[in-house]
Protein backbone atom coordinates (compact mmCIF):
# COMPACT_ATOMS: atom_id res chain seq x y z
CA UNK A 1 0.00 0.00 0.00
CA UNK A 2 1.41 3.23 -1.04
CA UNK A 3 0.16 6.26 1.50
CA UNK A 4 0.49 8.90 -0.94
CA UNK A 5 1.53 8.60 -5.01
CA UNK A 6 2.79 11.67 -6.30
CA UNK A 7 2.54 11.56 -10.24
CA UNK A 8 4.17 14.13 -12.24
CA UNK A 9 2.65 14.31 -15.87
CA UNK A 10 -1.07 12.70 -15.74
CA UNK A 11 -1.40 11.51 -18.94
CA UNK A 12 -2.24 8.39 -20.56
CA UNK A 13 0.52 6.41 -18.80
CA UNK A 14 0.60 8.26 -15.19
CA UNK A 15 -3.54 8.28 -15.45
CA UNK A 16 -3.29 4.53 -16.01
CA UNK A 17 -1.15 3.77 -13.53
CA UNK A 18 -3.50 5.93 -11.06
CA UNK A 19 -6.84 3.98 -12.06
CA UNK A 20 -5.12 0.38 -11.86
CA UNK A 21 -3.69 1.25 -8.35
CA UNK A 22 -6.99 2.26 -6.96
CA UNK A 23 -9.08 -0.57 -8.32
CA UNK A 24 -6.34 -2.71 -7.02
CA UNK A 25 -6.54 -0.73 -3.21
CA UNK A 26 -2.95 -0.38 -3.82
CA UNK A 27 -2.94 3.12 -3.35
CA UNK A 28 -3.96 6.00 -0.55
CA UNK A 29 -3.80 9.65 -1.86
CA UNK A 30 -3.04 10.36 -5.51
CA UNK A 31 -1.26 13.91 -6.35
CA UNK A 32 -1.22 15.25 -9.62
CA UNK A 33 1.30 17.58 -10.89
CA UNK A 34 1.61 19.17 -14.60
CA UNK A 35 1.91 22.45 -16.63
CA UNK A 36 -1.75 22.22 -17.05
CA UNK A 37 -4.17 23.47 -14.24
CA UNK A 38 -7.64 22.87 -16.22
CA UNK A 39 -6.03 19.46 -17.23
CA UNK A 40 -5.20 18.83 -13.78
CA UNK A 41 -8.82 19.60 -12.90
CA UNK A 42 -10.58 16.84 -15.53
CA UNK A 43 -8.08 14.29 -13.97
CA UNK A 44 -9.59 15.28 -10.66
CA UNK A 45 -13.30 15.17 -12.16
CA UNK A 46 -12.48 11.30 -13.82
CA UNK A 47 -11.39 10.82 -10.31
CA UNK A 48 -7.65 9.78 -11.63
CA UNK A 49 -6.20 11.84 -8.69
CA UNK A 50 -7.60 12.72 -5.29
CA UNK A 51 -5.61 16.50 -5.75
CA UNK A 52 -3.60 18.61 -7.93
CA UNK A 53 -0.91 21.67 -8.11
CA UNK A 54 1.24 22.99 -10.48
CA UNK A 55 4.53 23.10 -8.68
CA UNK A 56 6.71 20.14 -8.60
CA UNK A 57 8.05 20.80 -5.37
CA UNK A 58 4.81 21.06 -3.11
CA UNK A 59 3.23 17.90 -5.26
CA UNK A 60 6.30 15.39 -3.81
CA UNK A 61 5.89 16.48 -0.19
CA UNK A 62 4.43 13.52 2.07
CA UNK A 63 4.63 11.16 -0.84
CA UNK A 64 6.36 7.83 -0.43
CA UNK A 65 6.53 7.35 -4.57
CA UNK A 66 6.81 9.44 -7.05
CA UNK A 67 6.05 8.37 -10.08
CA UNK A 68 7.56 11.00 -13.83
CA UNK A 69 5.73 10.22 -16.71
CA UNK A 70 6.49 13.71 -18.34
CA UNK A 71 8.31 13.33 -21.88
CA UNK A 72 12.19 12.10 -21.60
CA UNK A 73 12.90 15.88 -22.67
CA UNK A 74 11.52 17.57 -19.32
CA UNK A 75 12.66 14.82 -16.88
CA UNK A 76 15.88 16.68 -16.15
CA UNK A 77 13.87 20.36 -14.97
CA UNK A 78 11.20 18.52 -13.22
CA UNK A 79 14.13 16.36 -11.34
CA UNK A 80 15.98 19.87 -10.55
CA UNK A 81 12.37 21.39 -9.46
CA UNK A 82 11.75 18.39 -6.92
CA UNK A 83 15.14 17.84 -5.77
CA UNK A 84 15.28 20.66 -2.78
CA UNK A 85 11.72 18.85 -1.71
CA UNK A 86 11.84 15.37 -2.03
CA UNK A 87 11.53 13.71 0.92
CA UNK A 88 14.45 11.51 2.19
CA UNK A 89 12.49 8.30 2.23
CA UNK A 90 10.54 8.74 -1.11
CA UNK A 91 11.16 6.53 -3.38
CA UNK A 92 11.52 7.89 -6.97
CA UNK A 93 10.59 5.98 -10.60
CA UNK A 94 9.84 7.10 -13.62
CA UNK A 95 7.90 5.92 -17.27
CA UNK A 96 10.38 7.17 -19.52
CA UNK A 97 10.64 4.94 -23.06
CA UNK A 98 14.66 6.26 -23.18
CA UNK A 99 16.72 4.74 -19.68
CA UNK A 100 20.25 6.04 -20.95
CA UNK A 101 19.02 9.58 -21.09
CA UNK A 102 17.12 9.52 -17.94
CA UNK A 103 19.78 8.39 -15.97
CA UNK A 104 22.43 11.10 -16.96
CA UNK A 105 19.62 13.39 -16.34
CA UNK A 106 19.02 12.08 -12.76
CA UNK A 107 22.78 12.15 -11.82
CA UNK A 108 23.01 16.37 -13.23
CA UNK A 109 19.47 17.46 -11.54
CA UNK A 110 20.52 15.75 -8.14
CA UNK A 111 24.53 16.33 -8.13
CA UNK A 112 24.59 11.85 -8.24
CA UNK A 113 22.48 9.51 -8.75
CA UNK A 114 20.10 9.20 -5.73
CA UNK A 115 19.60 5.53 -3.77
CA UNK A 116 15.72 5.59 -4.04
CA UNK A 117 15.92 6.43 -7.54
CA UNK A 118 14.95 3.33 -9.99
CA UNK A 119 14.73 3.91 -13.40
CA UNK A 120 11.28 2.61 -15.34
CA UNK A 121 9.63 1.92 -18.52
CA UNK A 122 6.18 0.52 -18.48
CA UNK A 123 5.86 -1.35 -22.34
CA UNK A 124 2.36 -0.22 -22.62
CA UNK A 125 0.80 2.59 -24.67
CA UNK A 126 -1.94 3.25 -27.54
CA UNK A 127 -1.47 5.65 -29.92
CA UNK A 128 -3.53 8.24 -28.06
CA UNK A 129 -2.13 10.64 -25.48
CA UNK A 130 -3.52 12.22 -22.39
CA UNK A 131 -6.11 11.12 -19.13
CA UNK A 132 -9.02 10.66 -21.03
CA UNK A 133 -7.39 7.98 -23.05
CA UNK A 134 -6.41 6.47 -19.47
CA UNK A 135 -7.87 3.21 -17.94
CA UNK A 136 -7.19 0.59 -15.46
CA UNK A 137 -6.64 -2.15 -17.39
CA UNK A 138 -4.01 -0.70 -19.50
CA UNK A 139 -1.08 -2.65 -17.61
CA UNK A 140 -2.95 -5.89 -17.58
CA UNK A 141 -0.48 -8.57 -18.58
CA UNK A 142 2.20 -6.27 -19.91
CA UNK A 143 5.96 -5.79 -19.55
CA UNK A 144 7.64 -3.35 -17.13
CA UNK A 145 10.92 -3.28 -17.36
CA UNK A 146 13.18 -1.79 -14.60
CA UNK A 147 16.58 -0.31 -15.37
CA UNK A 148 18.46 -0.02 -11.49
CA UNK A 149 21.49 1.97 -12.04
CA UNK A 150 24.25 1.37 -9.55
CA UNK A 151 23.29 3.74 -6.68
CA UNK A 152 19.66 2.23 -6.49
CA UNK A 153 18.60 0.66 -2.83
CA UNK A 154 17.24 -3.08 -3.49
CA UNK A 155 14.61 -2.09 -1.27
CA UNK A 156 13.40 1.11 -3.39
CA UNK A 157 13.67 -1.38 -6.47
CA UNK A 158 11.56 -3.77 -4.74
CA UNK A 159 9.13 -0.99 -3.53
CA UNK A 160 8.45 0.16 -7.35
CA UNK A 161 8.16 -3.73 -8.89
CA UNK A 162 5.42 -4.40 -6.15
CA UNK A 163 3.94 -0.78 -6.98
CA UNK A 164 3.71 -2.35 -11.14
CA UNK A 165 2.98 -5.95 -10.14
CA UNK A 166 -0.18 -4.14 -7.99
CA UNK A 167 -1.18 -2.66 -11.27
CA UNK A 168 -0.91 -5.78 -13.16
CA UNK A 169 2.13 -5.79 -15.17
CA UNK A 170 4.88 -8.35 -15.61
CA UNK A 171 8.27 -6.69 -14.14
CA UNK A 172 11.60 -7.34 -15.52
CA UNK A 173 15.38 -5.63 -15.05
CA UNK A 174 17.42 -4.94 -17.56
CA UNK A 175 20.90 -3.02 -17.42
CA UNK A 176 19.98 0.70 -19.65
CA UNK A 177 21.84 0.76 -22.06
CA UNK A 178 20.71 -2.76 -23.25
CA UNK A 179 17.38 -1.22 -22.60
CA UNK A 180 17.81 1.48 -25.28
CA UNK A 181 19.30 -0.72 -27.92
CA UNK A 182 16.19 -3.51 -27.72
CA UNK A 183 13.75 -0.23 -27.61
CA UNK A 184 15.21 1.56 -30.68
CA UNK A 185 14.41 -1.89 -32.71
CA UNK A 186 11.29 -2.78 -31.49
CA UNK A 187 9.85 1.06 -30.62
CA UNK A 188 11.85 4.20 -31.25
CA UNK A 189 12.82 3.02 -35.15
CA UNK A 190 9.37 1.99 -36.23
CA UNK A 191 7.58 4.94 -34.96
CA UNK A 192 10.17 7.18 -37.02
CA UNK A 193 9.14 4.89 -39.70
CA UNK A 194 5.80 4.96 -39.65
CA UNK A 195 6.12 9.22 -39.02
CA UNK A 196 8.54 9.53 -41.89
CA UNK A 197 6.47 7.12 -44.41
CA UNK A 198 3.16 8.98 -43.71
CA UNK A 199 4.35 12.56 -43.93
CA UNK A 200 6.35 11.50 -47.30
CA UNK A 201 2.84 10.77 -48.24
CA UNK A 202 1.14 13.65 -47.10
CA UNK A 203 3.41 15.90 -49.24
CA UNK A 204 2.48 14.12 -52.54
CA UNK A 205 -0.01 16.03 -55.21
CA UNK A 206 -2.12 12.93 -54.90
CA UNK A 207 -2.53 12.17 -51.30
CA UNK A 208 -5.95 12.60 -50.96
CA UNK A 209 -6.69 9.61 -53.34
CA UNK A 210 -3.31 7.82 -51.58
CA UNK A 211 -5.36 7.93 -48.63
CA UNK A 212 -8.55 7.23 -49.66
CA UNK A 213 -7.19 3.86 -51.65
CA UNK A 214 -5.33 2.80 -48.14
CA UNK A 215 -6.68 -0.31 -46.90
CA UNK A 216 -6.49 -2.31 -43.19
CA UNK A 217 -2.72 -2.84 -43.69
CA UNK A 218 -1.68 0.52 -44.79
CA UNK A 219 -3.70 1.82 -41.02
CA UNK A 220 -2.15 -1.08 -39.18
CA UNK A 221 1.27 -0.07 -40.33
CA UNK A 222 0.78 3.55 -39.38
CA UNK A 223 -1.32 3.29 -36.51
CA UNK A 224 1.69 4.46 -33.91
CA UNK A 225 2.23 7.78 -36.37
CA UNK A 226 -0.66 8.95 -35.01
CA UNK A 227 1.64 9.02 -31.55
CA UNK A 228 2.15 12.10 -29.70
CA UNK A 229 4.87 14.20 -32.03
CA UNK A 230 6.43 15.91 -28.84
CA UNK A 231 6.92 13.01 -26.84
CA UNK A 232 8.57 11.11 -30.11
CA UNK A 233 10.70 13.69 -30.72
CA UNK A 234 12.34 13.65 -27.37
CA UNK A 235 12.75 10.08 -27.56
CA UNK A 236 14.42 10.12 -30.53
CA UNK A 237 16.96 13.25 -29.42
CA UNK A 238 17.35 11.08 -26.30
CA UNK A 239 17.97 7.72 -27.27
CA UNK A 240 20.17 9.08 -30.34
CA UNK A 241 22.85 6.76 -30.68
CA UNK A 242 20.88 3.53 -30.09
CA UNK A 243 18.48 4.44 -32.64
CA UNK A 244 20.66 5.72 -35.33
CA UNK A 245 22.61 2.41 -35.04
CA UNK A 246 19.67 0.91 -35.44
CA UNK A 247 18.26 3.17 -38.57
CA UNK A 248 21.96 2.33 -40.54
CA UNK A 249 21.10 -1.09 -40.03
CA UNK A 250 18.00 -0.98 -41.55
CA UNK A 251 18.86 1.67 -44.48
CA UNK A 252 21.68 -1.08 -45.76
CA UNK A 253 18.95 -4.16 -45.43
CA UNK A 254 16.51 -1.48 -47.13
CA UNK A 255 19.45 -0.51 -50.30
CA UNK A 256 19.66 -4.33 -50.37
CA UNK A 257 16.25 -5.04 -51.40
CA UNK A 258 16.04 -2.24 -53.63
CA UNK A 259 19.07 -3.62 -55.60
CA UNK A 260 17.12 -6.79 -56.00
CA UNK A 261 14.25 -5.20 -57.14
CA UNK A 262 16.04 -2.83 -59.29
CA UNK A 263 17.85 -6.24 -61.25
CA UNK A 264 14.63 -7.99 -60.84
CA UNK A 265 16.24 -10.77 -58.50
CA UNK A 266 12.61 -12.21 -56.97
CA UNK A 267 14.99 -15.36 -55.67
CA UNK A 268 16.07 -12.99 -52.56
CA UNK A 269 13.30 -10.84 -52.58
CA UNK A 270 11.02 -14.11 -51.96
CA UNK A 271 14.07 -15.31 -49.52
CA UNK A 272 13.97 -12.01 -47.39
CA UNK A 273 10.09 -11.93 -47.04
CA UNK A 274 9.80 -15.54 -46.40
CA UNK A 275 12.49 -15.34 -43.03
CA UNK A 276 10.24 -11.98 -42.77
CA UNK A 277 6.95 -14.01 -42.32
CA UNK A 278 8.72 -16.68 -40.73
CA UNK A 279 9.50 -14.70 -38.09
CA UNK A 280 7.09 -12.56 -37.60
CA UNK A 281 4.41 -15.40 -37.08
CA UNK A 282 6.79 -17.20 -34.50
CA UNK A 283 7.45 -14.26 -32.50
CA UNK A 284 3.69 -12.32 -32.31
CA UNK A 285 1.84 -15.95 -32.16
CA UNK A 286 -0.11 -14.40 -29.54
CA UNK A 287 -2.12 -11.71 -30.56
CA UNK B 1 -26.60 -13.20 -62.08
CA UNK B 2 -23.15 -14.76 -63.76
CA UNK B 3 -24.35 -18.07 -64.76
CA UNK B 4 -20.71 -20.29 -64.98
CA UNK B 5 -17.90 -18.33 -63.30
CA UNK B 6 -14.33 -19.72 -63.34
CA UNK B 7 -11.84 -18.74 -60.65
CA UNK B 8 -8.09 -19.05 -61.31
CA UNK B 9 -6.43 -19.34 -57.76
CA UNK B 10 -8.86 -20.13 -55.73
CA UNK B 11 -7.52 -18.61 -52.18
CA UNK B 12 -8.55 -15.67 -49.72
CA UNK B 13 -9.59 -13.47 -53.22
CA UNK B 14 -10.83 -16.06 -55.56
CA UNK B 15 -12.52 -17.74 -52.92
CA UNK B 16 -13.86 -14.80 -50.83
CA UNK B 17 -15.57 -13.78 -53.96
CA UNK B 18 -17.07 -17.17 -54.59
CA UNK B 19 -18.27 -17.31 -51.27
CA UNK B 20 -20.19 -13.43 -51.76
CA UNK B 21 -21.37 -14.44 -55.12
CA UNK B 22 -22.93 -17.25 -53.70
CA UNK B 23 -24.29 -15.17 -50.95
CA UNK B 24 -25.98 -12.81 -53.06
CA UNK B 25 -27.46 -15.36 -55.41
CA UNK B 26 -25.31 -13.95 -58.12
CA UNK B 27 -23.73 -17.00 -59.38
CA UNK B 28 -24.83 -20.24 -60.45
CA UNK B 29 -21.81 -22.40 -61.32
CA UNK B 30 -18.29 -21.91 -59.63
CA UNK B 31 -15.41 -23.81 -61.43
CA UNK B 32 -11.77 -23.80 -59.75
CA UNK B 33 -8.50 -23.89 -61.46
CA UNK B 34 -5.47 -24.52 -59.62
CA UNK B 35 -1.99 -26.17 -59.88
CA UNK B 36 -2.92 -27.91 -56.13
CA UNK B 37 -5.59 -30.65 -56.87
CA UNK B 38 -5.65 -31.72 -53.36
CA UNK B 39 -6.15 -27.42 -52.30
CA UNK B 40 -8.87 -27.96 -55.24
CA UNK B 41 -10.16 -30.24 -53.49
CA UNK B 42 -10.62 -28.80 -50.05
CA UNK B 43 -12.39 -25.55 -52.02
CA UNK B 44 -14.63 -27.68 -53.29
CA UNK B 45 -15.55 -29.41 -49.27
CA UNK B 46 -16.05 -25.84 -48.13
CA UNK B 47 -18.65 -25.20 -50.84
CA UNK B 48 -16.51 -22.26 -52.39
CA UNK B 49 -16.33 -23.97 -55.82
CA UNK B 50 -18.60 -26.63 -57.46
CA UNK B 51 -15.87 -28.53 -59.95
CA UNK B 52 -12.33 -27.95 -60.49
CA UNK B 53 -9.80 -29.05 -62.73
CA UNK B 54 -5.87 -28.50 -63.01
CA UNK B 55 -6.36 -27.65 -66.80
CA UNK B 56 -6.71 -23.96 -67.03
CA UNK B 57 -8.44 -23.96 -70.81
CA UNK B 58 -10.96 -26.83 -69.94
CA UNK B 59 -11.78 -24.54 -66.86
CA UNK B 60 -12.84 -21.93 -68.95
CA UNK B 61 -14.85 -23.83 -71.53
CA UNK B 62 -18.20 -22.25 -71.01
CA UNK B 63 -17.44 -19.32 -68.39
CA UNK B 64 -19.30 -16.23 -68.85
CA UNK B 65 -16.96 -14.55 -66.25
CA UNK B 66 -13.07 -15.71 -65.57
CA UNK B 67 -11.35 -14.28 -62.77
CA UNK B 68 -7.55 -14.68 -62.97
CA UNK B 69 -6.39 -14.59 -58.68
CA UNK B 70 -3.00 -15.76 -59.02
CA UNK B 71 0.35 -14.25 -58.03
CA UNK B 72 0.86 -11.37 -60.51
CA UNK B 73 4.01 -13.24 -62.02
CA UNK B 74 1.68 -16.26 -62.62
CA UNK B 75 -0.25 -14.11 -64.70
CA UNK B 76 1.63 -14.29 -67.88
CA UNK B 77 1.38 -17.90 -68.37
CA UNK B 78 -2.19 -18.24 -67.18
CA UNK B 79 -3.50 -16.24 -69.99
CA UNK B 80 -1.24 -18.04 -72.68
CA UNK B 81 -3.13 -21.08 -71.18
CA UNK B 82 -6.35 -20.30 -71.42
CA UNK B 83 -6.12 -18.29 -74.96
CA UNK B 84 -6.90 -21.20 -77.29
CA UNK B 85 -9.85 -21.60 -75.30
CA UNK B 86 -11.76 -19.01 -73.71
CA UNK B 87 -15.12 -18.50 -75.38
CA UNK B 88 -15.18 -14.99 -77.51
CA UNK B 89 -18.19 -13.70 -75.28
CA UNK B 90 -16.68 -14.34 -72.00
CA UNK B 91 -15.00 -11.47 -70.04
CA UNK B 92 -11.73 -12.08 -68.52
CA UNK B 93 -10.53 -10.03 -65.74
CA UNK B 94 -8.03 -10.11 -62.42
CA UNK B 95 -7.17 -9.23 -59.30
CA UNK B 96 -3.65 -8.27 -59.58
CA UNK B 97 -1.97 -6.03 -57.23
CA UNK B 98 -0.34 -4.24 -60.16
CA UNK B 99 -2.33 -2.94 -63.60
CA UNK B 100 0.93 -2.30 -65.96
CA UNK B 101 2.28 -5.74 -66.06
CA UNK B 102 -0.57 -7.14 -66.18
CA UNK B 103 -1.48 -5.49 -68.94
CA UNK B 104 1.51 -5.96 -70.86
CA UNK B 105 0.93 -9.74 -69.87
CA UNK B 106 -2.39 -9.56 -71.61
CA UNK B 107 -1.40 -8.45 -74.53
CA UNK B 108 1.90 -10.81 -74.97
CA UNK B 109 -0.25 -13.83 -74.53
CA UNK B 110 -3.52 -12.63 -76.58
CA UNK B 111 -0.99 -11.16 -79.00
CA UNK B 112 -3.41 -7.59 -78.14
CA UNK B 113 -5.52 -5.98 -75.69
CA UNK B 114 -8.73 -8.14 -75.81
CA UNK B 115 -12.21 -6.38 -75.74
CA UNK B 116 -13.58 -8.28 -72.93
CA UNK B 117 -10.44 -7.84 -70.89
CA UNK B 118 -10.98 -5.61 -67.78
CA UNK B 119 -8.10 -5.46 -65.54
CA UNK B 120 -9.15 -4.82 -61.91
CA UNK B 121 -7.59 -4.91 -58.26
CA UNK B 122 -9.98 -5.37 -54.68
CA UNK B 123 -8.22 -3.46 -52.21
CA UNK B 124 -8.77 -6.21 -49.70
CA UNK B 125 -7.18 -8.97 -48.10
CA UNK B 126 -5.70 -10.01 -44.76
CA UNK B 127 -2.30 -11.12 -43.75
CA UNK B 128 -4.19 -14.30 -43.73
CA UNK B 129 -4.10 -16.36 -47.36
CA UNK B 130 -5.22 -19.72 -49.15
CA UNK B 131 -9.28 -20.28 -49.18
CA UNK B 132 -9.56 -21.79 -46.19
CA UNK B 133 -8.75 -18.04 -44.71
CA UNK B 134 -11.73 -16.50 -47.96
CA UNK B 135 -15.17 -15.42 -46.54
CA UNK B 136 -18.09 -13.85 -47.99
CA UNK B 137 -17.82 -9.95 -46.40
CA UNK B 138 -13.84 -9.60 -47.48
CA UNK B 139 -15.44 -7.14 -49.97
CA UNK B 140 -17.91 -5.37 -47.81
CA UNK B 141 -17.72 -1.55 -48.29
CA UNK B 142 -14.12 -1.94 -49.66
CA UNK B 143 -12.94 -0.68 -52.77
CA UNK B 144 -12.28 -2.35 -56.18
CA UNK B 145 -10.53 -0.13 -58.69
CA UNK B 146 -10.73 -1.46 -62.50
CA UNK B 147 -8.43 -0.27 -64.63
CA UNK B 148 -9.78 -0.55 -68.41
CA UNK B 149 -7.47 -0.96 -71.20
CA UNK B 150 -8.23 1.58 -74.10
CA UNK B 151 -9.49 -2.23 -76.03
CA UNK B 152 -11.63 -2.90 -73.43
CA UNK B 153 -15.74 -2.99 -74.13
CA UNK B 154 -18.11 -1.34 -71.92
CA UNK B 155 -20.47 -3.96 -71.90
CA UNK B 156 -17.66 -5.94 -70.15
CA UNK B 157 -16.31 -3.33 -67.89
CA UNK B 158 -20.37 -3.05 -66.78
CA UNK B 159 -19.85 -7.05 -66.27
CA UNK B 160 -17.03 -6.48 -64.04
CA UNK B 161 -18.57 -3.98 -62.19
CA UNK B 162 -22.07 -5.58 -61.78
CA UNK B 163 -19.77 -8.76 -60.03
CA UNK B 164 -17.84 -6.92 -57.78
CA UNK B 165 -21.00 -4.30 -56.25
CA UNK B 166 -22.93 -7.95 -55.64
CA UNK B 167 -20.26 -8.90 -53.60
CA UNK B 168 -21.02 -5.91 -51.82
CA UNK B 169 -17.72 -3.48 -52.81
CA UNK B 170 -17.59 0.04 -54.44
CA UNK B 171 -16.24 -0.55 -57.78
CA UNK B 172 -14.01 2.67 -59.16
CA UNK B 173 -11.84 3.23 -62.41
CA UNK B 174 -8.62 4.25 -62.96
CA UNK B 175 -5.97 4.76 -65.35
CA UNK B 176 -3.18 1.97 -64.96
CA UNK B 177 -0.40 3.74 -64.49
CA UNK B 178 -2.25 6.12 -62.07
CA UNK B 179 -3.10 3.01 -60.11
CA UNK B 180 0.86 1.74 -60.09
CA UNK B 181 1.73 4.71 -58.56
CA UNK B 182 -0.84 5.08 -55.97
CA UNK B 183 -0.83 1.24 -54.71
CA UNK B 184 3.59 1.75 -54.50
CA UNK B 185 2.43 4.26 -51.72
CA UNK B 186 -0.10 2.94 -49.89
CA UNK B 187 0.56 -0.61 -49.79
CA UNK B 188 3.58 -2.05 -51.77
CA UNK B 189 5.79 0.44 -50.15
CA UNK B 190 4.62 -0.34 -46.66
CA UNK B 191 4.93 -4.16 -46.91
CA UNK B 192 8.78 -3.73 -48.52
CA UNK B 193 9.49 -2.03 -45.33
CA UNK B 194 7.25 -3.89 -42.60
CA UNK B 195 9.19 -7.20 -44.43
CA UNK B 196 12.28 -5.30 -44.37
CA UNK B 197 12.22 -4.43 -40.71
CA UNK B 198 11.40 -7.45 -39.50
CA UNK B 199 14.10 -9.11 -41.67
CA UNK B 200 16.77 -6.95 -40.09
CA UNK B 201 15.66 -7.92 -36.56
CA UNK B 202 15.08 -11.19 -36.97
CA UNK B 203 18.91 -11.74 -37.99
CA UNK B 204 19.70 -9.55 -34.94
CA UNK B 205 21.49 -11.76 -32.08
CA UNK B 206 18.95 -10.06 -29.11
CA UNK B 207 16.30 -11.21 -31.64
CA UNK B 208 14.54 -13.42 -29.43
CA UNK B 209 14.72 -10.25 -26.23
CA UNK B 210 13.72 -7.69 -29.35
CA UNK B 211 10.76 -9.88 -30.22
CA UNK B 212 10.01 -10.57 -26.73
CA UNK B 213 9.31 -6.78 -25.64
CA UNK B 214 7.45 -5.83 -28.56
CA UNK B 215 4.59 -4.22 -27.84
CA UNK B 216 1.37 -3.51 -29.32
CA UNK B 217 2.47 -1.12 -31.66
CA UNK B 218 5.20 -2.77 -33.28
CA UNK B 219 2.62 -5.91 -33.93
CA UNK B 220 0.25 -3.30 -36.35
CA UNK B 221 3.22 -1.90 -37.55
CA UNK B 222 4.20 -5.16 -39.07
CA UNK B 223 1.49 -7.26 -39.33
CA UNK B 224 1.57 -7.08 -42.65
CA UNK B 225 5.34 -8.65 -42.87
CA UNK B 226 3.35 -11.74 -42.07
CA UNK B 227 1.87 -11.95 -46.08
CA UNK B 228 2.59 -14.54 -48.58
CA UNK B 229 6.18 -13.78 -49.55
CA UNK B 230 5.97 -15.20 -53.13
CA UNK B 231 2.67 -12.55 -53.99
CA UNK B 232 4.64 -9.75 -52.58
CA UNK B 233 7.91 -10.56 -54.12
CA UNK B 234 5.92 -10.62 -57.07
CA UNK B 235 4.09 -7.49 -56.96
CA UNK B 236 7.88 -5.86 -56.26
CA UNK B 237 9.71 -7.12 -59.36
CA UNK B 238 5.51 -6.14 -61.68
CA UNK B 239 5.45 -2.56 -59.86
CA UNK B 240 9.46 -1.72 -60.17
CA UNK B 241 9.10 1.95 -61.53
CA UNK B 242 6.69 3.04 -59.38
CA UNK B 243 8.15 1.26 -56.24
CA UNK B 244 11.55 2.31 -57.16
CA UNK B 245 10.23 5.91 -57.24
CA UNK B 246 8.24 5.90 -54.21
CA UNK B 247 11.10 4.65 -52.21
CA UNK B 248 13.71 7.08 -53.34
CA UNK B 249 11.20 9.52 -52.05
CA UNK B 250 10.58 7.79 -48.86
CA UNK B 251 14.31 7.26 -48.45
CA UNK B 252 15.30 10.57 -49.16
CA UNK B 253 13.09 11.86 -46.35
CA UNK B 254 14.15 9.23 -43.93
CA UNK B 255 17.76 10.67 -44.51
CA UNK B 256 16.58 14.17 -43.75
CA UNK B 257 15.56 12.98 -40.04
CA UNK B 258 18.04 11.16 -39.64
CA UNK B 259 20.28 14.14 -39.88
CA UNK B 260 18.00 15.88 -37.41
CA UNK B 261 18.59 13.39 -35.23
CA UNK B 262 22.17 13.39 -35.24
CA UNK B 263 22.43 17.09 -35.02
CA UNK B 264 19.74 17.64 -31.93
CA UNK B 265 17.04 19.09 -34.33
CA UNK B 266 13.83 18.74 -32.08
CA UNK B 267 11.71 21.47 -34.11
CA UNK B 268 12.00 19.84 -37.24
CA UNK B 269 11.67 16.12 -35.60
CA UNK B 270 8.18 17.91 -34.11
CA UNK B 271 7.27 19.35 -36.70
CA UNK B 272 7.72 16.09 -39.52
CA UNK B 273 5.66 14.12 -36.38
CA UNK B 274 3.14 16.53 -36.49
CA UNK B 275 2.60 16.73 -39.19
CA UNK B 276 2.07 13.10 -40.30
CA UNK B 277 -0.08 12.76 -37.20
CA UNK B 278 -2.24 15.28 -38.13
CA UNK B 279 -2.59 13.51 -41.69
CA UNK B 280 -2.82 10.23 -40.37
CA UNK B 281 -5.67 11.56 -37.75
CA UNK B 282 -7.26 13.39 -40.59
CA UNK B 283 -7.05 10.53 -43.64
CA UNK B 284 -8.19 7.58 -41.11
CA UNK B 285 -10.69 9.13 -39.13
CA UNK B 286 -13.24 6.18 -40.06
CA UNK B 287 -11.59 3.25 -38.29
Amino acid sequence: MIQQLTIIGVGLIGGSLARALRAAGAVGEVVGCGRDEQHLARARELGVIDRYTTDPAEAVRGAQVVLLAVPVGAMESVMRAIAPALPAEAVLTDAGSTKGSVIEAARRAFGGLPANFVPGHPIAGTENSGVEASFAELYGGRRVILTPTGASRPEAVERVRAMWVAAGAEVTEMDPAHHDRVLAATSHLPHLLAFSLVDTLAKMDEKEEIFAYAAGGFRDFTRIASSDPQMWRDICVHNEPALLAMLDRFEADLRNLREAIASDDGDYLQKVFGRAKAARDRFCDNE
